[in-house]
């Protein structure tokens, strides 16, 4: 349970009362999320947040939607954010995305998180050539 | 520095050797990556990693060997791994990758790091309905 | 439920038992905290363990109690600890903090993990020269 | 060093111009902090992070910018940020901050980090009653 | 509740059954654990997981079964996982260890966690003589 | 480099003198490690960490004190804390430790932290029958 009260949309005015009708404009919900009706009780760090917030999940932008959600949920796994990946899950779902990639993508996660710690933990240096030119992984990439 | 010294591949035997082979060709590189290096002591362990590795970067998959670098940098980002991120950054440059995407990228990551933290310090309950079907979100995504 | 049983005040002994007296006089509660039932299986593991932790949450120390409960918050949420920030955002509320001191202390940590991210991702080089001396920044906090 | 380059003041236009302007002028700097020429990539999301920084580090708001840039060392401490951690200490030495006042921080810093991990690793249930009503503790804070 | 449905044992075809089977000889268990029926969508994923994870916990390796999962139960203590945590906290007890010994275990995980984020914190330099030849410690290991 | 200086051996008085005196008699180096030249502001502080310190590090208690070097190695790998990571390597070798154990170790570190975000990006349920009594593993453990 929220350790605080939900700022909710029948009480909010001024500034956190116009985010909240952009976010409800936005996302087609009678309510704003969460997250946004706690973030509510400092209004223009809800304004700012709310921006943010649509560069990445309202504009395509430079990677597109999908794909930010994409990063989202890797991200939000890593940190264990039960109501991140909740949320990001079931949007994937609605653009089509399989659990089978779904899984996959998790399977990312796994082999990332556990490099990072290995390497951390052995101190490995800079990889000084990281790639090199003429692999089969280079030929293929070139013929997409 | 690294706090064991590298198994080189002018010294790997056996499985080591074999995967340090496959690894070569793979990547088109005179010698294998310091991580693969370091793992070369145990080779079944080796072994089992390159397999994840391979599904991960040299196969397509379901989402694709760029989307799988794109979720590698996000976690390595949110993990500081400084190896990771400059491996999986100069790979995503040979992509294609811009600099105006590679922090579009770090946007979405730096906007999932702050709301997976605030929603855990705040305890917010998980989201009942997370996307309304009426949205300006979903309409747009139905467009695509 | 936790992995193991807790070790009761009615079955403590020794220092153990001298330390959950200290701890019910001090909080003024029938029973120790959970944290430190657990800790009581290796008594002079416990004795320390509450030395520091009077140093921060009974004396006030060079920042004071409140304060010392804010960071103790701010890293809770960070590491997503939810016994914690529930034991200590009660605490605060004690205190006097209200629920839109909260949620500012929140947009914080919403802030720098979101930043700690974003420049470990990008490798951002070492600030050389981090604020200038005329700024409105500095000219506003010189007048505090 | 930055696996991208900066976007250099004399290189910015439209409003991540703008935004460095306001950010040379708030700080007294010659030219904006690295973080902010990473950010100008993508100028929308250059100005949002902006206005939710001065909330934090320019307006006193509710908690005041000295408590704030303290929640902010300890939150980068916990995520292992150089970058911040090196630059938030420097204004807080700027703003009074003592050596001895930096240990007593990082003092709760490592004390709650410790008790975070240790309730997790027992799975430690929720305290139903965080702090009695009549403790030494209790007693000292309300005279304060 | 998991965000996707698990790949039962009666669904699953081809390698994906053949690594449920060794799964389920080597556990002597009626049905795989949750995060192979998970896995199980990505056969090769599953197969290569499957053949790091018995390294781990079914082959004795250099370091033996019992400190694998103490490492384990460490590691995922500090990541905040429960479901790892109650899974080897299980075997662990299984394997003979003690509650006083899971605490002093959990001591360890408590000391390191603040100790790290200490120094991180502070940035202290490395250690350039970090043990010398004399002391109690050595002498006494010495002896063992 | 450190952002405050290190209080020294030979600027020390009272109790972080007498603390001092026992850190170097233990370690038998000729003055305390940084971490406690840091600590060492807060006398009180540094005298319940010394405590705890050695209880892990001097002490033998119920684990052993090569195998709690080895549980600090995972954390501090988990946490990516180079300080720690190199002094307890060091120690590890110092106790007998090969490179090949090492490697071993942070392949358990690795597969963990993989799967402890495999699992939390997944939701996994908790396992109800963690490991059956016939299988293939018990056997072999039981025979030991």
């Amino acid at each position: 349970m929220a350790t605080i009260g939900y700022l909710r949309d029948s009480e909010a005015e001024g500034k956190t009362k116009e985010v909240y009708e952009d976010i409800k404009r936005t996302y087609g919900c009678s309510e704003p999320h969460k997250v946004y009706e706690l973030m509510g009780y400092v209004p223009e760090y809800l304004a700012a947040s709310w921006e943010r917030s649509k560069l990445c999940f309202k504009d395509e932008g430079e990677l597109g939607i999908k794909l930010k959600h994409i990063i989202t949920l890797a991200v939000s796994a890593t940190n264990n954010c039960d109501y991140c990946v909740n949320i990001h899950t079931a949007r994937l779902k609605e653009l089509g995305m399989t659990d089978k990639q779904i899984v996959e993508l998790m399977m990312v996660v796994d082999l990332v998180n556990g490099y990072n710690r290995f390497v951390q933990g052995l101190q490995a240096d800079p990889e000084t050539k990281p790639f090199g030119p003429d692999g089969l992984i280079h030929r293929k990439a070139g013929a997409r």
